[in-house]
C-alpha cells in the first residue's frame, strides 16, 4: 500500500501532509526526517478513547532517550473548553514544556483543536504536529484553524497556527463508530460540492458503505479531499477571502450544533443538513438546478438524516447563525453555490433565512 | 505642546505610536484618521482605576453614530487571569462584537495584556489599539505581546498580536501613584541599559523627581524610551534573537513578581532588582566594570529599593527562573551586558546564579 504526500504553503512554514497506512507507529522517524529543529521534548495530547487504541503505537516510535509525556482529554466536544484549555496548559508547564518542545495532538478535530489552541499560546506559540485519527479530521488538521468554543458560540476563541506536520494513518480510521464516518465524509462532500465535482462522482461510485474499506480507496479519498481544502487555505492562510467557501453548509451547520447542545448530534451531521439548507438556497436565488440529487442520496444511503432535527426552532437557529464569526454588523454571510464547483459569498438577509427554515421546523 | 509620531514596523502591518498630550480625547479621529478599514463596533476595555479618570474622555470623542461598549475589569494583575479573560471573552459575544469590530485598550500593562490576548484569540483575531495609561505601559504596548498569567508562571499564555494604533497621552500619566511611576521608569532605565547610553545620561539630568513633571520632558523620555523598543521589536518582531535583550533585569524580575505573589511588589521594582543582580553577573562575567554607580544611585533618590526581598529564598527564586520562557532545557538564558548598550545572552548554570542570589538572601 503506498505512500502519499502533500506540501501545504503557508506564510509562517511549508508542512507535509503524509498519507500512509501505519505511519503512526513510525511518528518519530517522521518527525526527525521533517522537523528541522530538534525538539527540547514532546507532550502527546490525545483522548481517552484514542488513547487506548493507538497511544503505544506513537509513543513506541520514540528512542527512549527521548522524553515524551503523555496528557489524555475525556472524549468528546465539552473538552473544547476553558476549564480544559487552562487544566491542558497546566499539564504542559507541570512537564516543564520549554518554546522548542513539540505538542502532538493525537485524535479527531477535538484533540486537534485543542492541542493546536494550546500549542499557539502557550508561551506565545510553540509547535505542534497532528495526528488524525477520524475522517473528520483531515479536515481539521489541515489549514491551521485551532480553538476552543464557548456557551455562546463554537470555535469563538483560538487562533491561526499552523501544524509542522500532519501524520495521517488510514488504517487507524479503521476503529471509527459508523456515526463518526458520517460526521467526517460530510466535509468530503462539502469539498466536492464546492471545489471538485470529479470528486462527488467519484465517491457515488466508489463509497458504498463505511463498515468496510479497501485502504487503496480510502487513502485516495483523504488524499483528493484533503487537496481540495490546501488549495484554499494555501490561498487564502487568514480567512479574508475564499477561505469562507469551505463554510459552506456550516453557517446552519453550528447553529444546530449550538441549538442542540454539543455533542447530541455530530459536527458532520449538522453540516449534512447545512449543505442540503443551502443547495436549497442556492437554487432559489439564482434561479438554477444543481441537479445534486444523486449526491443526496448517495448521503441518506450512508445513513444521513437531512432533515433539520423537528425539535430546533427556527428563531433559535436564525439567532445562532447571526453570531456567526463570519457575520459582520449582523448581516449573515452565506456560502451559495452558483454551481457545483462554484461557491460565492452572499449576504442574507434574516428573513429570507426564515422562511425557508420554517418550511422544516417552527 | 507638541506631538511626535513613531511608526513601527512588523509583518502584519505598520502602526503608528502617537505621543500628544491630549490626544485621549481626540481617540476616534485618530482612529478615523489611521485605520483604513471602518469598525463596525467598538469595545473599550479598562480597569476600576482608569474607568473613573479617563474613560468617559475616550467614549466622549466618538460621534453617537458609533457604537461604543465599555467593560471595566478590577484593577491589577489578577486580572489577567484564565477566569478574567474568558468573562472578557464573554463580555465581546454580548456586545456581538464580530471580526471587523476594534477592541480599544484603555489602561496599564494588565489591561493592555488582557485585551491584546482577547483581541488576538476572539475569533481567532480581531484588530485592537493601545490607549496606554501608566508609564510602563510605554513599554507593553509597544510589540505586541500580549498574553495572561498562570499560577505556575506569568505570562505563560498569549500571542504577537500588533496593535493598529497606539495613543499615548502623557497627560494621562499625571494621576500615577508614585509606585506605579516607579514600577514603569525600570523600564525606561533597562531601555538605556540595553541600547542607549545617553538615555541614561538625559534620565539622570532631567528626571528628578515622579512629583512634578514637565510635559515637554515626559513626552520626550516617552519618545526616547519607546524608540529602544521600537527598533529592537521591528527587527525581531517573534523573539528570536535580540528581542531577548529586552528581558534585561526580567529573568530574575518575573520569578521574584512570582515568588513575592503578583501583585505584592510591582512589575518595574522587582525589575530594578533584577537589573542590580544582571549587571552583578554581567561585571562577574566578562570581568569589568560597568561603572552604572550613577544610575543605581538615581535609582535610589527615586525611591527604589534595589535588593531582593528578604522574606523571599533563594531556592524558590531559582525554581521560578528555570521555568522562565526564555529557558530551554532548563538552561537558564540571562540577558547580560559587555558593556552599556552592548547585551549579549548567556546561558548560565543554575550555581552559578544560586550563588550569587545566597549573597542576598537565604
Ligand atoms: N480546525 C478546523 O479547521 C476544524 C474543521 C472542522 C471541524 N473542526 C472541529 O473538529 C471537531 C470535530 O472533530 P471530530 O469529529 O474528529 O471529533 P472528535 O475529536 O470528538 O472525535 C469524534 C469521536 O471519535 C473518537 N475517536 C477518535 N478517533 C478514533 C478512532 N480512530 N477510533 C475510534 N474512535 C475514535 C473520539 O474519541 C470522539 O469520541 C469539532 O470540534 C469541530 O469544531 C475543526
Ligand atoms: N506586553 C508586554 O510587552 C509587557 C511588557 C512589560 C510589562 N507587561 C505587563 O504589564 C503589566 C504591568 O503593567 P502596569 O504597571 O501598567 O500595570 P497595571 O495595568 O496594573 O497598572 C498599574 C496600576 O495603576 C492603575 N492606573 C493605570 N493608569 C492609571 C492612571 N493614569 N492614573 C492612576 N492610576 C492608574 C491601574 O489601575 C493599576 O492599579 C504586567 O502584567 C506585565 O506583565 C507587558
Amino acid at each position: 500500500m503506498g505512500s502519499s504526500i502533500l506540501h501545504v504553503h503557508s506564510s509562517q512554514h511549508t508542512y507535509p501532509i503524509i498519507i500512509e497506512p501505519g505511519c503512526r507507529k513510525r511518528t518519530f522517524a517522521f518527525i526527525d526526517q521533517y522537523i528541522t529543529r530538534k525538539p527540547t521534548k514532546y507532550l502527546i495530547i490525545t483522548d481517552d478513547n484514542v488513547a487506548p487504541l493507538y497511544l503505544e503505537d506513537v509513543v513506541h516510535s520514540f528512542p527512549s532517550s527521548e522524553t515524551v509525556e503523555t496528557y489524555v482529554v475525556p472524549s468528546g466536544e465539552q473538552s473544547k473548553s476553558f476549564k480544559q484549555y487552562e487544566e491542558t496548559v497546566t499539564a504542559a508547564l507541570k512537564y516543564r514544556l520549554d518554546r522548542r518542545s513539540l505538542i502532538i495532538a493525537l485524535g479527531g478535530g477535538v484533540v486537534g483543536d485543542l492541542a493546536g489552541f494550546v500549542a499557539a499560546s502557550y508561551m506565545r506559540g510553540i509547535p505542534f504536529i497532528q495526528i488524525p485519527t477520524t475522517l473528520l479530521a483531515h479536515d481539521s488538521s489541515v489549514g491551521g484553524k485551532v480553538g476552543i468554543n464557548h456557551s455562546l458560540g463554537k470555535n469563538m476563541v483560538g487562533a491561526f497556527h499552523q501544524p509542522s506536520l500532519v501524520l495521517y494513518d488510514p488504517e487507524a480510521l479503521l476503529s471509527l463508530p459508523e456515526r463518526e464516518w458520517r460526521s467526517g465524509f460530510a466535509e468530503v462532500i462539502k469539498h466536492g460540492f464546492i471545489a471538485d465535482k470529479d470528486l462527488l462522482e467519484w465517491l457515488v461510485t466508489h463509497v458504498t458503505s463505511f463498515q468496510e474499506w479497501d485502504m487503496d480507496i480510502l487513502s485516495e479519498m483523504l488524499y483528493r479531499s484533503i487537496q481540495v481544502k490546501a488549495n484554499i487555505v494555501q490561498e487564502d492562510e487568514k480567512e479574508q477571502g475564499v477561505r469562507a467557501f469551505l463554510n459552506f453548509g456550516h453557517t446552519l451547520g453550528h447553529a444546530i450544533e449550538a441549538e442542540a447542545g454539543y455533542g447530541a448530534i455530530t459536527h458532520g451531521e449538522a453540516v449534512a443538513i447545512g449543505i442540503v439548507y443551502a443547495l436549497r438556497l442556492s437554487e432559489k436565488c439564482f434561479e438554477v438546478n444543481l441537479q445534486s440529487a444523486p449526491y443526496l442520496e448517495k448521503l441518506k444511503s450512508l445513513g444521513y438524516q437531512l432533515d433539520i432535527p423537528k425539535q430546533l426552532s427556527a428563531d433559535g437557529l436564525l439567532e445562532r447563525m447571526s453570531v456567526d464569526k463570519k457575520a459582520y454588523n449582523q448581516v449573515i454571510r452565506f456560502v451559495l453555490l452558483k454551481a457545483i464547483g462554484k461557491p460565492v459569498v452572499q449576504g442574507m438577509s434574516g428573513t429570507v433565512l426564515l422562511d425557508e427554515l420554517k418550511r422544516e421546523v417552527k
